[in-house]
């Protein structure tokens, strides 16, 4: 029984092994359960990467954490319309976020494998983990169909190495075109994305 | 294509329809994500409730809220050993699960079906939160394997009616035994649970 996720990981694997694959899928469980989510991602997928919630604490994500060879990126603030209402509660004079954002850089990034995810919609607070972060790597939803800014999110996000940021934009580009003409719009879609990403970084 | 978990809640309903089925998924993405997961938990499984992470707020979690006809049992304060790095954070006396706490039962549970989990672990977290909730259920895991005492959870979690908690234990009963007595095992290791437990609502 092979399923779709399956087959689309072993396609990409297969034929274009350098592409970093990443499974947004949100995980966070007690560490049993994540035990089993991790080699589900890790080593049946295959995956490179897996976003994570950091709600259960840094024991419950060891798991994940442990494995060198592979990338944690966990949720600091995320892109939908109401993240603000938990991630932006002001705790100990800072906002959650920044915390968790504190805690990944200086706490759970012991094997060098995290990074956090912060949402194209709320600029500010990009730039706030950016300063808090160094130069670890920001995975960046919510360009095109979620609303975000090129502009705001590279300015943002960009770290000393003017790099540090994988922009993702998932429906606009999958769904570009409904046509026959998908594919090829899709890719359209992707460069036209690149090149303005790349604009800002001039 | 169906998967164990299908064919479990398919022989659940069709066996034992009394039986309230919780999915402890502990999902929580972005709305269109949590879209279909809702219709894959609620009308595909066919599950009664779904565990959910708070993290991205009520706005992301809208689609299982909305679902009056089914209940979400929203993460307040879990039962793994680091549960408290990041659910004890405090403000002014306030940790961040009680603030999530009081969010469910004033902002979230328009619909009248949220209820809570709340961990054997951390009785004193269970009697604050029961404090914050009134008479709404708590799902309690943590007891057997993961070494929550039953009669601190049982005299911290019963609400004004002497009920109010559904204590759930998974491991020390599904793994009772593995031999071909398991399931007879499992059923005696139920029973004692059950006794346990009534013992200290007396």
């Amino acid at each position: 029984m092979i399923g779709e996720l399956k087959k689309t990981c072993d396609f990409i694997r297969k034929n274009y092994p350098e592409i970093f694959i990443i499974l947004d899928a949100k995980r966070g469980d007690i560490g049993s359960t994540n035990e089993a989510y991790a080699v589900y991602a890790f080593d049946y997928l295959g995956v490179d990467a897996i976003t994570l919630n950091p709600y259960l604490g840094k024991e419950a994500l060891e798991p994940f954490l442990e494995r060198k060879d592979k990338a944690c990126i966990i949720l600091c603030h995320t892109t939908n319309p109401g993240a603000e209402e938990i991630q932006d509660i002001v705790l100990k004079g800072q906002p959650l976020y920044q915390i968790i954002a504190k805690k990944v850089v200086k706490e759970w990034n012991t094997n060098n494998n995290c990074m956090m995810v912060l949402g194209a919609r709320y600029p500010k607070q990009l730039l706030q983990a950016r300063k808090l972060a160094g130069d670890m790597t920001f995975l960046v939803p919510g360009i095109g169909a979620q609303g975000g800014e090129v502009e705001s999110t590279v300015k943002s996000g960009l770290n000393s190495k003017n790099a540090g940021i994988i922009i993702n934009s998932s429906r606009r580009i999958i769904f570009a075109s409904n046509g026959k003409d998908f594919a090829q719009k899709a890719r359209e879609e992707t460069l036209k994305l690149r090149d303005s990403i790349n604009l800002f970084r001039l």
